[in-house]
């Protein structure tokens, strides 16, 4: 299930104290082979917690036999005391599957600034080698959550006999509430690394990239990709692609889902653009505007907020050449009012923008969350 | 007073029926010479205002006899019907003042996208002109309000015999609550068109450019600077430059002090930095991340969240050789946690970060304010 459908792979998910409330906090995944073919991205903040920096390393030869999680503590600003505690949690696994820690990645969600306690940590990373098995794949998914609401799964099933399934949690690129997206993608297709890799920067370019909860990046943003090899089976490129973008897309509305405090998915797709870049420029402006996500928390339909965050953009148009739709009611062409905006009904949870430039023919979607009481709460009471 | 306290202006607020409360809604303000020499900057939002894009016009020849400014709708993207009323305002003003329309300025602010009733605005002016007196100098600045709470005027007046003084509204780029910045100044010293322009835009730069209360760009924004040389005086550039510089950062800070919704003003400063602009892209990087602005609406001094927004700016630095310090706290150096951040009190309105990069000897300030139930719930409400 979820990140344990493919053949290949076992792990564990168990609680080890690093969690205040006692909840699941730790999950190991580990991989049997026969291929320990691995691929990663890594968050593009330059402030790294130290578990990207190890899993840095760890990745750069195309392998990986296992991979550790811990919520409880993001380990980022905690000085080489911190980074000893990634490097421990990787030496301890190792021991425990007699690998190489070079082969260990390990992941970590929480607080910044806040010593994980090494002891804890080292004990759950031996009750879940303990604990491995091929059932547990909602358990793991548990015990990455932080504020999370529910485990975010994922899985499909190929017809010519792969398999392909994952994890996520967090929402946008860094959570309301908590910080850090972390996602694993386990397939027991046979895929080398370059490939994997190929593949996993394909599919996060137009799923996670494209999600923009809140506009604030994590220090510890982690996607990684795991292949067995177990199926036996070698698929296509193109068919391997395309189960993986599904996988990834699927796992990325989860998290826009389970976004804190949020109470609408907008979809902010801009067509007619000159280029790709440029709609996912546009797109991703607005996505970030406070006013008009907090106008659509009022289910407020105010184009001109829209407007005023694509004219921020370095995008080709003409200003007074732009049509915008919200919920299929064109709401502004040509520079100018169009259908009445009381038409717009903002009362379902799914809100559909579409802003035409009206120059080209490139199209990007960017989805967001609107801004909304809660998540100022949630956001306000965090650490304290 | 205020925008009527240097000599040559004079100046009227009135109601003209545009505000649904019947609160003052249309200022003028004309510039009686000898000489009318003026400047200004504008929004770089690329969707512009009618008004704006009317005012670059007249501004372009460095003269300007009168602006007119209402508010009660922004009159953009209200089509070439929205830029008639514009033309017709500035003509209406032309005709009473005898003089040419392509000396009167025009701002508007107010919601986009609905049009202006031309026959009120007009109206309005014909009072306005009416009532013109040197003693208006705040009823001016009310009519030019939205969501404001209180009038923001300064003057400053030299020892060498001039004197010069400026009207505000709104807050940051794009208000909390209703959009954009408008700001009128005035002096009585002899300045010319050109030097009047360079000291105009040298002020703006350190004051309005630094304040960043929500990140958001209006269509809008207009800082007007019109001198009438009245005292004779004509000061040095430097003397003239300091004055003018006090002026706009005494509004600015106004502007902060009244955003909507906010409980805290956040001075966020780097220093340390290679270069001025790279301390400004820091400052700003941390003062538009939701989530730094929610952790000090709660009072928690979260430095995991600055440091996790400095590391998405291009700026030189050594991401573990940073320091912070809130409120005098130096909570975090060297990439690890410093003195205990219990220690913070972010009681006070006034908050104080100091991001120093170790690097070079740059210093810039950016101005902020907090993100809270009160700024989503006036957001939220706004066109209904």
């Amino acid at each position: 299930m979820s990140v344990l459908a493919a053949k290949g792979f076992v792990g564990a998910g168990v609680s080890s104290g690093l969690k205040a409330s006692g909840g699941l906090d730790l999950a190991l995944i580990v991989n049997r082979g026969p291929e320990i073919a691995a691929a990663a991205v890594f968050t593009t903040n330059r402030c790294l917690a130290n578990p990207i920096i190890w899993s840095k390393q760890v990745i750069a030869d195309g392998t990986a036999r296992a991979i550790i999680l811990n919520s409880g503590g993001a380990n980022c600003y905690t000085g080489s005391q911190g980074f000893q505690t990634t490097h421990a949690t990787a030496e301890k696994v190792a021991e425990l599957l007699r690998d190489s820690a070079s082969d260990v990645l390990v992941c970590s969600t929480g607080l910044i600034g806040e010593q994980l306690d090494r002891d804890k940590l080292l004990a759950g990373a031996t009750a879940a080698h303990a604990a491995l098995g091929v059932d547990s794949g909602e358990s793991i998914a548990r015990a990455i959550m932080t504020t999370d609401s529910v485990p975010k799964l994922s899985e499909r099933h190929s017809n010519s006999g792969w398999s392909i399934g994952g994890i996520a949690k967090g929402a946008g690129m860094l959570a309301p509430g908590l910080a850090t997206m972390l996602v694993v993608i386990t397939t027991d297709a046979i895929v080398e690394s370059a490939a994997l890799d190929r593949a996993l920067r394909a599919a996060t370019r137009v799923s996670f990239d494209r999600l923009d909860s809140d506009g604030c990046m994590s220090t510890n943003d982690q996607v990684t990709l795991m292949a067995s090899g177990a199926s036996g089976v070698e698929p296509e490129e193109s068919e391997f692609q395309a189960l993986l973008t599904e996988i990834c897309k699927e796992l990325a509305l989860k998290l826009l889902d389970d976004a804190e405090g949020a109470s609408h998915n907008i979809h902010i797709t801009t067509s007619g653009a000159s280029s790709e870049d440029e709609a996912v420029e546009v797109s991703r402006s607005v996505a970030r505007n406070n006013l008009f996500k907090a106008a659509i928390y009022g289910n407020d339909p105010n184009w001109g907020r829209i407007l005023a965050a694509v004219g921020t953009t370095s995008a080709t148009f003409d200003p007074y050449g732009i049509d915008v739709t919200i919920n299929g009611v064109l709401v502004s062409a040509n520079g100018e009012p169009a259908e009445d905006r009381s038409k717009v009904d903002l009362s379902q949870r799914k809100v559909d923008i579409v802003i035409d430039l009206n120059v080209g023919s490139a199209t990007a979607t960017v989805v967001t969350n609107d801004l909304t009481h809660e998540y100022v709460e949630e956001n306000s009471a965090y650490s304290s």
